[in-house]
C-alpha cells in the first residue's frame, strides 16, 4: 500500500487537533456518560416552532436564491441584519466591513491563513480557546500565553512578552482575546483593561482578534450589560477583528458567524473564503436572517441568560456538596464554563482517566495552555446537561477524587 | 489610519480570486443580463415541496442533534447514504474512508492544506477548474497544465512534465482532474485513459485528485452511464482521493459534499476541517442524508439529465444561428459547458468587454489556464439561463462580435 508520510505539507505533519473535539469523540463512544467536556449550548432552547415555520416558508420555492449558489461575503439581508445585531453592541459598521463566516472557526482560521506566516507570533491568554490555539498552530504560528488575572489579562506581562519577542527578532502581529466571559475560565476583561489593551495595540503595531461568541450571555446577580462592551466598539483605528457567531444565542447547527474587520482586511478574507468553501450555507444564512427579523433571537436572550445562570448555580452548588473543598473557582459572570483548580498533588490527565471510569468526562486545563502548563485546572461546562445530570456528573466527580 | 501590508502572510499576499466568483460580482451589478458566467445549477428543478416537508419534520424538535454542533467527520447516517451513493458509482468505500466537507470546494481546499508544500507541483488540466487554481495557489503550488486531448488529458504530455519537474529536482504530487463532464471544457476522459493514468499514478508515485460533480449528468445521445465509471472504482492502491457534492443534483446552498480517501489521510482532513469549520452545517446534512434516503435524488438524476440536454441543444443550436462558424465547440457529452474556440484575432478579454455592452456575460476562457494561454477560448454555461434567455444570449454575443 501507499505510504503518504511523503505526501503530506508542513501543516499536514503538525496538525493540531481540539483537545475538545477529542473529548467529544470519547463522550460519543459510551452510553451512560454525564458531559462536562464540549461547550454545547442547551438544546432545549432551541426556538424549534419559530425555525420551523421559517424554513417552511422559505422552502415553498418563491424565493430560489434560497438554494442557490450566494455571494462569499455574505446573503446581503443577512449582512444587513448583522449590521444591526453589531449595533446593538455599540460596534457601528458598513457592509464593507462584514462578511459571513462558516461560524466563529472559520474567522479564526481565515485570519490565520491571510495574516500569519510560518514564525509569527501570535499572544493569546493564558488558557484560551483550544479551537484558536489549533487555527494559529496549523499555520506555524508561535503562539505566547499571557497570564490572566481576575479582571483579564496581565497589561504588564503583556508589553513585556512583546518587548521579549520583538527583541528577539520576531514579528508579533496578532493578540486573539475572548473578553466576555472567556472560554476556558468564564473571566471578564474589565472595561478599564479594554481600553488599556486597545491603547496598547495602536501603540505597539498589534492586530486585536476579538471573539466575542458568550458577550450576551452575562449573569446579572455578578455581571451587568455595559461591562461586556466590546473592545471593537471603541476602536477608532482599524484596530480589532471583531468575530460574533449564532451558535450560542440560536443554534450552533447553523454555522453561521460574522466577522467584522477593517475594509482591507475583509477583501482579502472574502477572497480567503473562495477557494475555502465558496460560500458558508445559503439557507442557513436565510433562515438566521429570518430569525434576527423576527426578533426571535432577543425574545430567547434574558431566557438564555436566566437558564445558563441557574445551571451555573446548580453545578457550584452541587461541586461544593460533593466535593467540598478539593475544587475551587472563581464564580463564572457569564457564559458556559466552571474553570476549576484541583488540589495539590492531583493532576489533570490523572483525574480524567479516573473520571471516565466512573462515568463523567470533562476538558483538562493543561489543553487550553500553549506552555505545557495548567496540569492541575480542568473547565467543566454546564450549558448542556439538565440540572439533575450535573447533580449526578458532581456525585461521579466525587467517586473520581475518592477512587 | 492602519497600513495592513505588513499584516499580510505569504498566502494573504498572494491571494488568487476566482475568477467566476469575479464574474458574479459582474452580473449580480446589472439589471437584464444573460449569464453564461457561473455554472449555477436550474433552480427550477430543485425539490422544493420535497425539501420543505424533510425539514418541517426535521425541526419539530424530536431529534435536538438536528441544530446541535455534530463530529466534524460529517453527520453518520448521512456518511452511511453517502456509501451507498458512492457503491452506486462502482466505488466502494468504508465510513473510515469518508469525509463530509463543505461542498467538494472544501474537500480541495483540505486537500491543499494537507498535502501541499509551497513549491510543491500540482499537475492540472490545461485549462481546469478556476477554484482548484485558487486553492493550490493560495498554498504556493505551482501548477503545471497538461494539454487536454478530445478524450481527456495527453498521457505522453503528462509523463513529460513529471519527468521535467522531477528532473528539476521539485516534488509532484497531485494530479487533479475532473474526468466527467469537465469543467471547463464538458470533455470526458475515456476509459482506457483511466486505467492509464491510475497505473502512471502508481508508477511515478503521485496522487490523483478526482473531482466529480457532473458525473450523473450525461447526455445520453452521445455518452453512456458506464463511460462515468470513476477512477476511484477501479483503484486498488490507494491513490485516488474522490470528491463528491450535492450541488448539482439536489441544491448547492446546502454544502454538502464528501471526500473518499486513504484512511490515513481522511484522519488528517478530519483535524485539518477541526479548526477550519468545525463542522459542515448540520440541518443541512439531516436534510440531504433524508433526501438521499427518500430516494429524492435518484428520481430527480433523469429529469436533470433531460434538462441539460436539451438546454445544450438550446444553446449549440442558437449559437450556430446567430453566429454562423464565428464560434466552434467540440458537442458536450454532459454538464454544464460549451467550451468554444474563438476565430483568429478575437481575444476573450476583449469579446468580454463588448458582450457586457450588450447585456452578456461569460468567464473568459485564459482565466481556466496556468499557463496565460487560451485567450482564444470561451466559457459559456447553459445550466442556470432559461432556454428563452439562452436565445436571447446568444443574439446579444452576436451583437457583440458584430460591434
Amino acid at each position: 500500500m501507499t505510504d503518504y508520510t511523503r505526501f503530506l505539507s508542513p501543516t499536514g505533519r503538525q496538525l493540531t487537533e481540539s483537545a475538545i473535539r477529542r473529548m467529544g469523540t470519547v463522550v460519543a463512544r459510551t452510553g451512560d456518560m454525564v458531559s462536562f467536556a464540549p461547550g454545547y449550548p442547551d438544546a432545549s432552547l432551541f426556538p424549534w416552532q419559530e425555525l420551523r415555520e421559517i424554513s417552511t416558508a422559505l422552502l415553498d420555492g418563491h424565493d430560489a436564491d434560497a438554494l442557490q449558489y450566494g455571494p462569499t461575503r455574505g446573503y446581503k439581508p443577512l449582512l444587513e441584519s448583522a449590521l444591526h445585531v453589531l449595533a446593538c453592541r455599540g460596534v457601528h459598521a458598513t457592509l464593507e466591513q462584514l462578511i459571513v463566516t462558516s461560524g466563529s472557526q472559520q474567522g479564526i482560521d481565515l485570519i490565520a491563513r491571510v495574516l500569519v506566516s510560518p514564525g509569527d507570533v501570535v499572544l493569546v491568554e493564558l488558557p484560551t480557546f483550544t479551537g484558536a490555539i489549533a487555527a494559529f498552530k496549523n499555520v506555524q504560528a508561535e503562539l505566547i500565553g499571557v497570564k490572566l488575572e481576575p479582571d483579564g489579562i496581565s497589561l504588564d506581562r503583556l508589553d513585556a512578552l512583546w518587548q521579549q519577542a520583538t527583541g528577539a527578532g520576531k514579528s508579533v502581529k496578532l493578540l486573539y482575546l475572548v473578553p466576555n466571559f472567556q472560554n476556558p475560565t468564564g473571566s471578564l476583561l474589565s472595561q478599564a483593561k479594554r481600553a488599556r489593551v486597545l491603547e496598547w495595540a495602536e501603540r505597539r503595531d498589534v492586530l486585536i482578534v476579538e471573539d466575542d461568541p458568550y458577550g450576551q450571555l452575562y449573569f446579572d446577580d455578578v455581571a451587568t450589560e455595559p461591562e461586556t462592551r466590546p473592545i471593537c466598539a471603541d476602536d477608532r483605528v482599524g484596530r480589532v477583528l471583531y468575530l460574533s457567531t449564532v451558535s450560542k444565542m440560536l443554534a450552533p447547527g447553523f454555522r453561521v458567524g460574522w466577522m467584522k474587520a477593517p475594509e482591507a482586511l475583509i477583501e482579502r478574507f472574502d477572497t480567503a473564503k473562495q477557494s475555502t468553501d465558496l460560500t458558508s450555507g445559503i439557507l442557513d444564512q436565510h433562515i438566521v436572517h429570518e430569525a434576527l427579523q423576527r426578533g426571535v433571537t432577543d425574545r430567547l436572550a434574558p431566557r438564555l441568560r436566566e437558564l445558563y445562570r441557574h445551571k451555573r448555580d446548580v453545578m457550584a452548588q452541587s461541586l461544593s456538596a460533593k466535593l467540598g473543598s478539593r475544587l475551587t473557582w472563581p464564580t463564572p459572570k457569564g457564559g458556559f464554563f466552571i474553570w476549576a483548580t484541583l488540589p495539590d498533588g492531583c493532576t489533570d490527565i490523572a483525574l480524567l482517566e479516573r473520571a471516565l471510569q466512573h462515568g463523567v468526562v470533562f476538558v483538562v486545563g493543561s489543553a487550553f495552555h500553549v506552555d505545557g502548563t495548567g496540569h492541575n485546572t480542568v473547565r467543566l461546562s454546564f450549558s448542556a446537561p439538565s440540572p439533575e445530570r450535573i447533580e449526578e456528573g458532581a456525585r461521579r466527580l466525587a467517586l473520581a477524587f475518592a477512587s
